[in-house]
């Protein structure tokens, strides 16, 4: 899927193709290659066509994962790109990646006046808001186990292909209890 | 404030007052009063005037406080207006509260063509998200204390209006940890 495909699909069905109000990109992102670094204004958009990515943060000395991308998402380190403010995470490629790319600054003028633009970033920020408060939701009210278990529905396709101490860095247990858990499924 | 000052100030300066995209109301709500309840389809948008509410959650039979709001923003039981299905959060005044209401149905139909009600969405749902990111990065790197310092920096006239027993629940410790805090500053 690409971006026009997506927005055709999912943002508004009477799309015309060839009328983004944005210049895209393609790129080929290699494993373990960071896509955006700590400390860095995210300038970019990414919409991810194959692979897998990861969203990290540095608390009290060690590396939390706070996110996963699959195909078919849009991503960037958003909050820098809403702030401009440099970025306290890293996105980090942790599979072959390929991705379109366009410029925040050419979404920001969009946004003036297109209403696709607006569409397109209203719906997209609904998704990642949903996506948080039910992190923060199933932190509260689930066990580590409860929250595996939904990943591995969530994303069956791609869950196998997300090494287990990230999968542990995610859920916010120790490598050991992830294991314990997975023996029991 | 009202919604349509508040547009023409960090929506759109070029909005021309009484064209709204959709139709409002007006509301007083007495102290104690819920708002919007568990397990209910949110119907409506609120936009705060005056009075303070909170977003509380049940989690293993304990009531946690996910968040507060203030005047001069929108809230609602937000996930459950973009999913349509039964909220389990509870919004409650916790004053007496001055309101503006319009439908979640005619703001999704204006969604579908209106320049506005997409920027008004955008830019509200960008505010949640940073919000709630902000939320999920504090409880991973800052301590109680230091997220206690800036709920007082970040709303200096609201703070002394909340119930220390609810600022606990936010914070997500007991009531006496955080007399231990204050009676520190």
């Amino acid at each position: 899927m690409n971006i026009e495909t997506y927005i055709h699909q999912f943002i508004d069905p009477d799309y015309k193709f060839g009328n983004l109000p944005f210049e895209i990109k393609e790129k080929t992102i290699r494993k373990n290659e960071v896509i955006s670094d700590y400390n860095v204004i995210e300038q970019n958009m990414y919409f991810l066509q194959s692979g897998i990515v990861q969203v990290s943060i540095e608390a009290n000395a060690e590396t939390k994962i706070l996110d996963f991308f699959f195909p078919g998402s849009f991503f960037c380190s958003y909050t820098s790109s809403l702030t401009q403010k440099p970025s306290d995470v890293q996105l980090l490629a942790i599979s072959d990646c390929q991705v379109q790319i366009f410029k925040i600054i050419d979404l920001q003028n969009a946004y003036s006046y297109s209403l696709l633009a607006n569409k397109l970033g209203r719906i997209e920020t609904e998704k990642l808001y949903l996506k948080k408060v039910k992190r923060e939701k199933d932190f509260l009210t689930k066990s580590a186990e409860e929250r595996y278990v939904d990943i591995l529905n969530d994303n069956p396709a791609f869950i196998d292909l997300i090494p287990v101490n990230k999968i542990a860095k995610y859920l916010g247990i120790q490598p050991e209890s992830l294991s314990r858990i997975r023996k029991q499924k």
